[in-house]
């Protein structure tokens, strides 16, 4: 490996782009390696090749950022969802590392360890008693000698917060990134007030991931920025948004959307809207630009290739991609060959080829009856107390 | 590996359920190892390891035929596509080989080597010269050991007999599969009289792959089991579809829908959808049912998750995913619970998230004018010829 | 009143385009005079001066043809819908014909008295009974000596022949419309050879009304007229379709989809629609062209403005209707004005305002569980006796 | 007629509801006796049994309130807009209010003369020249003696206050109400904001009517409430929305939806929409209950019915209509017979028949190029001004 790679922070002060990875756990789902439903990552540990395969289709595609697949890799996590096979979370987060530097070491990437949120926290454990559960992921990740940490996928900033705490600790650059929208966090703390707490309490790069869609993401980092700057603080910004089309989510994100997790399908974005995606983040002045669950190795491509005349380059990936279709140039037939074009791929609205299916859903919530759900459709109830508000009214026609 | 792997036609004439595998080049252009455009194969020597990943992708779910990735491999068609990375057919064809009978050795597999159309046919070249450009990969195949052949993805039912007539030389068992829809071959031949000389030809085994999708191409094959059966003929029966939905395609496919290659993703099936495929080719009396571009491993999956119980096991890569949803029994919030049954998913009408998009498409062809599409979308144009005569008589008003 | 109107003969034989007028029961539901279930026309006598408006703005917009308000007005039917105000058939009828005469003279209109398909035919009383019941409609038109006779809105061409057979005792001129599909009559008798018993029991106009949209009925008027012309015989076309859009029907047309009939508001087709509809059907040699359920008046003028080129002139109502949106030319706001152009609305797809509702439905039948839906989807259920057979398969798996 | 009919406060005051009428223009319009674009009401002169039949029908279905069919008809506007006919304005303002005097007195319907927005506010004449412009219209209501005025589709409150401030000249009751939405009037001032100014000027009822859904009204006639409560005023509130489903409306309202006005009938709103809207209109504590562009009278009937359990009756019309479809329970087929419930139409999601339209549409604006189009999608640009910001600060890239 060569000693002299940037870190991350030296890369965001010199006004670089920093381009994250994609989504590890829904990719490897479908590749047959991960469970829905525990979400946990034994195949670091189990199926090897088929995670450094992914890592570096996501180096090939452009990324600056490998992060250890050691989501919900935490050991109170684990033994909550039944991990019948016996691994112990130093040895899954051990692996993961160490596969996320053999890839990292092949190309321009830096390597990041990650936690997230815990069962503790939402059973209401102690704060000394959460903060050594993200401690012995920690212990790890300096063993390993990560590059940076990135405290993820945290509903609740009181929780990322104490996540930030540890990991200041160690002495490496901390990014925070929380699963929240525009309305904020679960207990309603808004997205700039979000933010202001997580560089007070030392993180150097704030953002959100995961839940909801790239502008609905870009949007809420933006309320964070000003947020920032209205507290006189200053900070880096990512975004790693959904690759699925999700305007009809409410405050909890897609988990509350009936397609979720087997029926996203027809929401997956395409690669022109990652073009849309990266172009918007850039302009809001975010730098560390990724994605999360859905996003595949084209997707990150695609905001490589957004992104190019800004950075310079294209990325390994484009070898085997035209810029714009342009690939079809050589398609046999001829109203084929007129789609290799920036403005037809621009302005093309998909079709699903579904004529039975609605282009919009309900959110789904705990205890919503029909007549919740009629609410929720003329009303904008962002939580489940405010919904039983509302049903408890509406109970009186 | 066991010398006692039963052969493809002693399978099929057991009445066993033989799974085929996904597509090869959506899922590498999509991972940045194929170009759109060309569509060709070079990866299988510039990238191996992300070639045999995904062969072992398919074997863990369930597949039991490893085909070459070998599509669109002839020297003509490479010649005719810029292959620029100065490889041979043969370099190519013959490390494709070894990669399916790499991952084939590790489980209940077999390999075929397969052909597809060629430009030299497209471009009216003699019966000998197309014959000889099959002959050149066939080589190989042989040289290799395959254990039978497919020549598949052709439009013309005409070339499809050559390529059937030259690998009979081999003795290799053969099965042959058109790209056509219900409406039959380009030059209108009905898939009934398509599969009556295929089989006569010497093709053991029928059917088609590509273009349409799961239901269309189903349609189509039971119309070519009613010709074989008219004729007094047998054979066995295949069928490989897209996992797009397509209602809305005419007669060429997927190619003519203006989504297609980079638009597509509104339109991919879900393992649900892939249940309902399953069973609708078993009740139709196919015995070989697999996948082809858009087919992930999780599709592949689903078809041997629905057919466990007439196969009377379920795949590898079920350790990874509770049938129907079971998985979300252990998620935290009670409601993504509620989604752990068959009824929720096999009923759900999967949103879209796209408000501003149609659900169904007007399909794209030469020469269409803005007339040409308004007489499309009232009248049925299953050509572009009948297209020009319905432009020319509504000329006159 | 001028004694020289000419007959629907004579405009026909001279190659005019006929006109017809909307529907009646759906446009007096809206505004409160038809009760929707029963359908059945009371409000000729209780709500005259409705009733006459509707006509008058039917003439307005360019209709040729008064048809009497008798929809549903024999004895038996009237009777079977617990016809609570006491009046008489006879009654009902009369004062339709007094309303139709009243209003024809106001213009170029002329007085069509129309009978349709009764009880006393489903509940299969003899040909006898069932002419008895035709017959003392008839009776009345003669008596106030209306123009021309309709047999319309019969599912059975059996019953339709009957119809025909006594109007001809009458020695007007007489129509015959069936309100069926490509499909055929709810016997299967296809298009053509209905249209074939029609002419050969006498009517020397055949078609198709209700049921439908415009370009499924212009299809089958098209069937009926290959049939005709195959038989060696002669008549004119006419054609009065749905003004909704109903690809999605089953073999009953839109009575069989869920919306029918007090949710089909999103199907309502635009005048833009009409335009379309009426080249079509002129295209297709059908000169008596109008409308039924759904038809108002602006849909009836938009068929008289498309075809003003061919007939030379343009319907009264056009005094308060700019061609293709011009009245748009002195809107304030400069982007509305910019909506004053064909080319505008001819290729405006309009949204539905409704991201929850699907842009298709599936059928409803009697017996129709969920099974039976999914079955419907999938294969092409056109009765509900194949829909049970192919129940009755499913379920051996 | 009975001298003792009470007045439109002591009915508000009473509590009780009061039912406004529905939509003149648009109903007008498809009956072909007022032109689009213009939109002036000469048809009051031209044609009176049209517009008294108009009247009739919303009696019939409940409403308590006949607007004078005076939309635009100011002696500005109506030279501004061509009026050829060389009817002045006291002309139609005599007719309408003896027409609807007429039809009131056949009922328990109160007549409410209206004025709206003049061109002379636009242009930017003086307070005196439009108030002058108003008194003209005014003149001929008193002379006439209508029992309230409305000043109403008003998108400026300043122009509102105005007109308010002559009708109290008259000492007749006063209604205001906006054409606006919840982001305020065209120059920013806020539904509450706008209220409050309203009921200072001598408003008695405050609400809006027009440009946008039910829904979308009903919450802003909340703000307006929220407004006059906190300022420590008092006032009755009122409500007459559009009968089409808007919720892609920019600021603007419905004239920039693309449909407007010739292809909205895919949003046309079912009786059933109306039910849930004058639910929701009821609870919100609204007692002046309407309609406006769309709205014909089966939808007031709707209201009406919906309401019937408060109020102690039902409509006159409702003597033709089945509540919840029971008019049904007579169809000849089971299946239809089976619609005859609340609960199968409470839960439709009715389908548009439309599988090539979207459901959502991107608002129109002056100088929108496609750059602009792609912005509006994803900022919420609530103005011109705001857009073209948007433009040039997206030119940079």
């Amino acid at each position: 490996m060569a000693p002299a790679k940037k870190g991350i922070l030296e890369r965001l002060n010199a006004g670089e782009v920093v381009i994250g990875d994609g989504g590890f756990v829904f990719a490897l789902e479908k590749r047959g390696y991960v469970k829905a439903g525990p979400w946990t990552p034994e195949a670091s540990v189990q199926y090897p090749d088929a995670v450094r395969q992914l890592h570096r289709e996501f180096l090939r595609a452009g990324s600056n950022v490998m992060q250890t697949f050691t989501f919900y890799a935490s050991d109170d996590k684990l033994e909550n969802r039944g991990n019948n096979l016996k691994l112990t979370g130093a040895q899954i987060n051990e692996a993961a590392c160490d596969l996320a530097r053999e890839v990292a070491n092949e190309g321009d990437a830096l390597v990041a360890g990650g936690v997230s949120q815990t069962p503790s926290y939402l059973s209401c454990k102690s704060k000394t008693d959460v903060k050594a559960i993200f401690r012995k992921q920690l212990d790890v990740f300096i063993k390993k000698n990560v590059d940076f940490l990135i405290a993820e996928y945290f509903e609740h900033v009181e929780e990322a917060v104490w996540a930030v705490e540890v990991m200041k600790e160690t002495g490496k650059p901390v990014a925070a990134s929380l699963c929240i929208g525009p309305k904020g966090d679960m207990h309603g703390v808004s997205p700039g007030e979000c933010a202001v707490r997580l560089v007070k309490a030392g993180a150097q790069i704030v953002g959100v991931n995961c839940h909801f869609d790239p502008m609905t993401c870009v949007e809420t980092v933006k309320q964070m920025k000003v947020g920032v700057e209205k507290a006189g603080l200053k900070a880096h910004y990512m975004v790693q948004p959904l690759a699925y089309h999700t305007p009809d989510c409410n405050c909890q994100g897609f988990i509350d959307l009936p397609e979720f997790p087997f029926g996203l399908e027809p929401r997956i974005l395409t690669r022109w809207d990652m073009h849309k995606y990266a172009r918007e983040a850039y302009n809001a002045g975010i730098r560390f630009i990724g994605g999360c669950c859905g996003f595949e190795a084209y997707h990150i491509r695609a905001i490589a290739e957004e992104l190019a005349p800004e950075r310079g380059f294209l990325p390994s990936a484009s070898e085997k991609h035209g810029s714009w279709g342009a690939g079809l140039e050589m398609h046999t037939k001829p109203w084929v060959r007129a789609r290799a074009r920036r403005d037809y791929w621009e302005n093309l609205k998909p079709a699903s080829g579904r004529p039975q299916c609605p282009s919009m859903s309900v959110p789904d919530s705990w205890g919503v009856t029909k007549g919740h759900a009629d609410l929720m459709q003329q009303k904008e109830a962002t939580s489940k107390e405010e919904l039983e508000q509302l049903f408890d009214k509406s109970k009186t026609h």
